[in-house]
């Protein structure tokens, strides 16, 4: 892992390079300071002067547990600001072991042709192949698969992608070889189309295990970090169980689940598609309730989820995804929703945003809420990219504007996830004031309001919230750079040992002498580039808000609206 | 004049009162007030604390010429900052007389009732009335003449209005009571359409003309006004004989007619579409190549535009709208461009926004260049309100956003008028520093640059623009608060005299001794206001530029770039 590859899609033309300034980087830190440094603040997402990159964690590639995370960064064609999307699924641990710490797409094609990139051991391949266009990440992954053999990871972008829809993804293959993990937020497939890229293939076939400095300290590390995840209730037991699903008792329960767009925090269906409904179901059909999405992984919150007749439909679907598509939609039939993930998997869109603007669209009239056939057939128009497709697959906040919605929940123009900030404030300040958008990956609060991991701050009041957010964002950060998957930091912050044995792994691996503080100085720093590039973007702090019906509507059952003050959100990125 | 009209639509409920903090305001001055005092810039623009604002100018319902000119304001659905799009036609005169200084509609009804206004002498009558929904301007205006006679001027929304969307326009009855008139631009319709009204109906029968504090003063200064009209050419002549379409050849000559989506400056089919060929086409068929839009207007820079079977088709279509639909789109047929003309009026549409929204979607393949017929029918599922027609109706922005364009001519979210910013340098410091977004009404450096009236500043080079559009946008907001057509800027800007006359008009009529200076200052403090909201909407120097493709890639047949520099715009508003 220590080169950089280019490719200037106006040729195009592939360059290989030492790390030079960027050595050491890896992951969100990676991606985020490329962008940083290389990408004008201003340019059109969708231009040239955007570039694309791709960089697996600083312990991806190594036997290192749970280090399969891989960043994908660039200028985010849905808010306009800077976009690190994290994705599980085998990319990162092959890209790491080829030797890349990052594959940058850059420049512009002249025009439409369809380029697949093809990166093994020997180098690097590239390929007009028309026959692609518009095929879905199923059929393309097939297709891969016949023309390179099963030992390959595929990283690719649906019909969403090559449309340039705002709420494109990029498709990761799992172990499986399916495209069920996805670099989901802020419309990086879009910026990957926009670059004329259909996919990259990487097979890592004849390349080694990435070797530690110190294989003494990083394997007892190891050991002690295996230990530590396994002991912790939440990556131990209820995740592995019932996978991210779990959630929606809890949240239903706390009355922060969103319902019909917003409207309330409880929905009266959700016992049947609640994750312990959903392991039920995979079980009983032959699919799996426990499956993780990349070698190393030992919580493996995934699974497979099966039709009624016991075939394959989608992996698990996510708490996120079941939400957006379910109780946010008033939709309770778990089959729909599944069928949703497949699609939303296949043409290549994210599944939060697109739920919460089938959500918007429902609030807007053009279909009701609770109708999943009436869904389903909207998201297919998303997939031909119809006008009416091209405009929900442009996100939330386009099919607000669209349709002359006022109660649209985006910040930054990015969808909220599925926690309603006025039940969990402590989410509702990472969702104002993270660099990303409404993002709950990127300081989830939820673990500390709601689960009293990490601590206990009241989820129904302002204190104490913005403190634990940045706090959060902080470390969130930093461990976004390491490759590692983010449910570690239930255990990392619950477990002092847990945390130690992380820190002990990277410098086992690189030989060096980090303490925790120097992993907190590596979050803030890569917070402050991003929160720079954005400042650089047009972006002020009435972009760190959230919509205003959070604060003038109050949401049952608590009866309570968002009560953090601007001014203390406008504290956060003070450290 | 000394009374302010409110109607709270979540009710609706009606209160008049006196000026209060008001007194002495009018036109922009007034509506930039209201709203940068009552409206929370980051409120949703189609909510209830956004409000709307109808205001007559000073002098709007005086005897004075050209002074019936009405402002409407709002924070704009379109921009996201504070607008203020100004209209010809009857109204301001007949608000006026009817004593009104303001009307504003506040607050958002319960449902989706549709309401209409009636005020005549006798006070205000608000009826619900359904039976209006989804009716085009000109049958609206039917049906009220029906019901109130043809002794009103009504204020409307078409079907864009009541749809919300961004490119929604006012509709201001002229003196034959035909919707021809329009405050056009940043979806002012949508706000009103939020506020549920249809259409406000005056009728000021039994008012009486304002009267002068100082008559014999009054009445000199208006002669001398009127004679400095007469006597410049742009104003005597040019307008008069050909209309704004007059500009056509001017600007094409000049190099800086934006072609093909602002891909070139030229355009070859010019000598179809021009005001000569405008001019003659409306006195052969029975039209009139010489109209005013309301009492008391001596410039009278309109006319009417038949069908060749010599029945009313539309008026006769602006500079900007014949730029829009014809040039930008390359359609050379005047009956294709006049339809257009005739059906953005009665829907209720932004002529600059659709014809560069339409433009934008030529651009992604949605229809050829030069497709007449395809364009009309876009535009006809505007009016309908498809998905498609929703997407063009929201702007070009969104409409390059959906269809993932990247050369996307707007500020501020706002489409660029009928001047390439390359070839006259002036008019783009205007574009990207106004707080309208992009605006060449806002500080016309055309005619400095072009026309070389009020100076002379090479078109070309960066040097000299930004003070010229600096004087000219803080002259520009004054003019806008007397209720005078901004074509009297010619005039003034050339002979002292002249500027002096209009001192004196209001002087005269208010009984003040106000200098030029005084006028200068009543200009800075609405700029002052405006930037102001902006700012606290979340608004930075990053949204005071251009899109990035003007100082990228050079116009034809100058080969220029934009070249003022980011520094210099931001010192615009520095004085």
């Amino acid at each position: 892992m220590d080169k950089i590859l280019r490719i200037q899609m106006d040729g195009p033309k592939v360059s290989e390079g030492p790390l030079g300034d960027y050595a050491g980087l890896g992951g969100r830190a990676m991606t985020s300071t490329i962008i940083s440094k290389e990408v004008p603040p201003l340019c059109h997402p969708l231009g040239e002067d955007n570039k694309i990159v791709f960089a697996p964690g600083m312990l991806s590639g190594t036997a290192s547990v749970m280090s399969g995370r891989l960043s994908v960064g660039c200028k985010s064609p849905l808010t306009g600001g800077i976009k690190e999307a994290n994705s599980g699924g085998q990319a990162a641990q092959v890209l790491a072991r080829l030797g890349y710490a990052a594959i940058v797409l850059e420049g512009k094609p002249k025009d439409d042709t369809l380029y697949k990139v093809f990166i093994d051991k020997d180098g690097v391949k590239i390929t007009e192949d028309n026959s692609l266009k518009k095929l879905g990440n199923y059929d393309l992954v097939e297709k891969m698969k016949a023309d390179h053999g099963d030992k390959i990871t595929c990283m690719s972008i649906g019909p969403a992608g090559e449309m340039k829809m705002s709420a494109a993804s990029i498709a990761i293959t799992d172990m499986e070889l399916r495209p069920t993990r996805h670099a989901g937020r802020g419309g990086v497939g879009a910026v990957m189309g926009s670059k004329g890229v259909k996919v990259i293939v990487l097979d890592d076939t004849g390349m080694k295990i990435r070797s530690p400095k110190d294989p003494e300290k990083f394997k007892a590390a190891n050991k002690a970090f295996t230990e530590g995840l396994k002991k912790h209730p939440v990556t131990g037991q209820g995740l592995p169980a019932y996978g991210t699903n779990v959630l929606t008792n809890v949240i239903n329960e706390a009355g922060a689940y969103p319902t019909r767009n917003f409207a309330s925090g409880q929905f009266e269906g959700v016992s049947k598609i609640s994750g312990e409904t959903q392991a039920e179901t995979e079980t009983a059909r032959g699919g799996l309730a426990t499956h993780g999405c990349h070698r190393g992984c030992i919580i493996k919150c995934s699974g497979v989820y099966n039709d009624k007749d016991g075939n394959y439909l989608t992996k698990q679907p996510e708490y996120e995804t079941v939400w957006a598509h379910g109780g946010n939609c008033c939709i309770d039939d778990l089959d729909a929703i599944a069928l949703m993930d497949r699609m939303d998997d296949d043409f290549g869109l994210d599944t939060i945003e697109m739920g919460v603007a089938i959500g918007v669209a429902m609030e807007a009239g053009l279909l009701k809420f609770g109708d999943a056939e009436a869904a389903i057939n909207l998201l297919r128009e998303v997939g031909k990219g119809t006008p009416l497709g091209r405009i929900l697959g442009n996100g939330a906040g386009i099919t607000g504007k669209v349709f002359g919605v006022e109660r649209v929940p985006v910040v930054k123009n990015q969808a909220l996830p599925a926690y309603d900030p006025r039940t969990v404030q402590g989410i509702g300040v990472t969702y104002a004031t993270t660099t990303m958008g409404a993002d709950h990956t990127a300081g989830y609060a939820v673990a500390t309001n709601i689960m009293k991991v990490g601590g206990d701050v009241d989820p129904l009041k302002p204190e104490g919230q913005v403190e634990l957010s940045r706090n959060l964002q902080i470390a969130t950060a930093a461990i976004d750079s390491t490759g590692m998957c983010l449910f570690i930091a239930f255990a990392i912050l619950d477990q002092p040992e847990t945390f130690q044995a992380l820190v002990d792994l990277l410098n086992g691996f690189y030989g060096l002498s980090m303490t925790g503080d120097d992993v907190t100085e590596l979050g803030k720093s890569v917070l402050k580039k991003e929160r720079d590039f954005n400042e650089q973007a047009g972006f002020t702090s009435k972009d760190d808000r959230l919509p205003a019906f959070f604060s003038k509507i109050p949401l049952s059952p608590h009866n309570l609206t968002f009560q953090v003050k601007d001014e203390e959100l406008d504290t956060l990125h003070n450290w």
